[in-house]
């Protein structure tokens, strides 16, 4: 790991810091705060808040987590604030099924989850990295705490947020909780005293109110970074589990590297910008070069930074292997318990794909087969009510799903 | 004191509550809970609000205080809710001058003195009468619960709210804590598992907020009784202390007398079924009549009600010979200090004034002078630069204000 290079000169720390932000709110004040941190000593704090509802992290969170990186490579204290707490009132109206309520322990399970996620990108010294957690301060807060917060705030200012503004003239309920949570998001930025906010373009409005509570509450107002949502594989939506079109930060090398070599071409750039060090010329360089080089080397340069040991020539060379319709060396082994196999000494073959992870159920399994999207050994296997007999077993299969996922069967000895 | 009348009909109930009122939602509900009532023998729980920033009441409140009596005299019980802990926030914006924020002592005395007023229209027997302080739930709240209570409410439905609508498209600033106070009212009544509210007019809204806040609760909702703002002497303004166009709760019996042979001729009817027990037939009598007996009537019936061993004679009496010019025998005496004269022996009439509480200044007290608003001894005194001698002090002169407001002075021996 790189050292902590302390006491960059203000510009070139600017520089650094703006690459890939959309909205920065003000880069006059950052440049102010870095300059007179140098002269006091007192390094930023650097806030992102973190949901533990949704504890699996992918590529689009990298975006703002690298960016999190580059404050930490120059001195800076970064402040992962999990909302532990809110996370245990999810959605009171029961209506959103994506905000579940957590219990307290669910919550904290989840964040240490997604804080080891972060620590393949985050720096791990104490003196840059601090881990809060809002219950803190929000458990503490009564009646007139928050009559006093939401004193602070005019109904029309909250309203401007884009998404409040449409549903109200739609005539879709907005529930009256939902107004105050820009407003507990503010409040954790005060308790924090934090310096800087870091978000997605989607959450400007939110880091924004929290600028102005500081200054409500007598504090020098945080300077608001906003970063590109990263477009998923699909080349249209936003990188998201629940759309498939994503790249865990977890997943294998040779999986990353599969997935980044379907990068949409438009996206190139962008995914350059936001996921690698290269500088400016060389991405230019690329783009202007071969398709295929420029994603080998988007995919060698983001699967270095996560898998810093890792045989990228062995990810790339599974990768070739694959696309030419091969079966790769490493996949993963499976092995069938011997009672599965019925009186006839077989078993069915939707079952196996079922078992090899491929599908969840034996009904998704056969709709895969009808619709050509198995392989069995390397040829297409297209009859669901299929089976396999102890002897084809014996010597172990090979089911395939689609281009990239693989698994091998072996009958338990 | 008349006896509580228990098992009244339910149709003569009705009648008996609907008497001046202008929403009841719904008269259905109210008569399915008396009748519940009669059958399980549990009296309904009628709840009002009580600010205690603002201790002094009158008339105008007595006509809400008046229906509640009316329940209690049908063995309904009534809850006197004092926003206590919602008096020691006050306006955190600290933009109303009307609503300072009290410390919880301050809060609780003026409830005392609130309450203390309340007794000259209630009945006392606490089988009828409950007196709560809203800090006994809300100091328990915390930020879950707040949030848990926000969700169940639509920022639409709270806007709908006349003033808020008003001020939102008019580009006046809400502020968001505004919004909560009808949830928290709402929640009161929730806490309280209220029957019916009581209020004015102008709480329609919240009142509804809080029959809404029942259901989701699992409660049922409470009846919403509304009675009309009492409109003051003026004839145009709702009756308010700070208008000056009020008669007070304790008034004397000859200043509520006099207050109410004032009350402008169209608001008589108002006042006759707001404010006294007389029947329909009567009233319609009355104002078929001529006006001063009607107002004489109205005066005697409403001072009685106050002031039940009040000699009502005299308090017309004493009305009458103002009402001529005339000095009345009963006013106060105010002692000057011997050290007011100055080395002239004499002191400005100005200052005299404003010893006797006719005016808060020498320069109010001059200015009434050149207004032709004071008399000495029943002559007009326009000099506001006169001074009364130590011999013409001696005797003890008469001061009035206006038509009705006396002080004898007199040189302290």
């Amino acid at each position: 790991m790189s050292e902590i290079r302390r006491n960059v000169p203000v510009d070139e720390q600017i520089q650094i810091l703006k690459r890939g932000v959309v909205d920065l709110v003000s880069e006059d004040d950052l440049r102010r705060k870095i300059a007179r941190g140098q002269e006091t000593g007192q390094p930023l704090r650097v806030k992102l808040g973190a949901d533990p509802t949704r504890p699996d992290l992918h590529l689009g969170h990298a975006v703002i987590l690298r960016k999190m990186r580059q404050f930490q490579d120059l001195g800076h204290k970064v402040i992962m604030l999990i909302g532990d707490f809110t996370a245990t009132i999810g959605d009171p109206t029961g209506k959103s099924k994506t905000r579940p309520p957590l219990s307290l322990d669910e919550a904290r399970a989840n964040a240490e989850s997604y804080l080891a996620q972060c620590r393949l990108i985050l720096r791990q010294e104490p003196e840059v990295l601090e881990i809060r957690y809002n219950s803190e301060w929000l458990e503490q807060l009564g009646y007139k705490d928050i009559i006093g917060l939401a004193a602070k705030y005019t109904v029309a200012r909250i309203l401007e947020r884009d998404d409040f503004s449409k549903r109200l003239s739609a005539g879709t309920p907005i529930s009256m909780h939902e107004l105050l949570y820009p407003l507990t998001q503010g409040y954790d930025s005060v308790a924090l005293r934090a310096d800087v906010e870091l978000g997605g373009t989607d959450q400007l409005f939110n880091n924004l109110v929290g600028r102005a509570l500081q200054r409500d509450y007598d504090q020098e107002a945080q300077v608001v970074m906003t970063l590109p949502l990263l477009v998923g594989l699909d080349g249209t939506e936003k990188m998201s589990k629940s759309l498939d079109n994503y790249i865990g930060l977890t997943d294998a090398p040779h999986a990353m590297f599969a997935g980044l070599m379907k990068v949409p071409d438009p996206l190139l750039e962008n995914y350059f910008t936001l996921l690698t060090d290269l500088g400016a010329e060389r991405i230019a360089e690329l783009l202007a070069g071969h398709p295929v080089a420029a994603h080998r080397e988007l995919a060698r340069e983001v699967v270095r930074s996560f898998h810093p040991g890792a045989d990228l020539d062995a990810a790339e060379e599974r990768f070739r292997s694959v696309a030419k319709g091969g079966i790769p060396d490493n996949i993963p082994e499976v092995r069938v318990p011997v009672g599965e196999l019925g009186e006839q000494g077989s078993v069915a073959l939707a079952k196996l794909v079922v078992l090899a992870g491929l599908e969840p159920s034996n009904g998704a399994a056969r709709k895969l087969m009808q619709n050509r999207g198995l392989k069995l050994n390397g040829e297409a296997f297209t009859d669901p009510q299929g089976q396999l007999t102890r002897e084809q077993l014996a010597g172990g299969v090979v089911v395939q799903k689609g281009k990239d996922k693989f698994a091998r069967l072996l009958l338990e000895s």
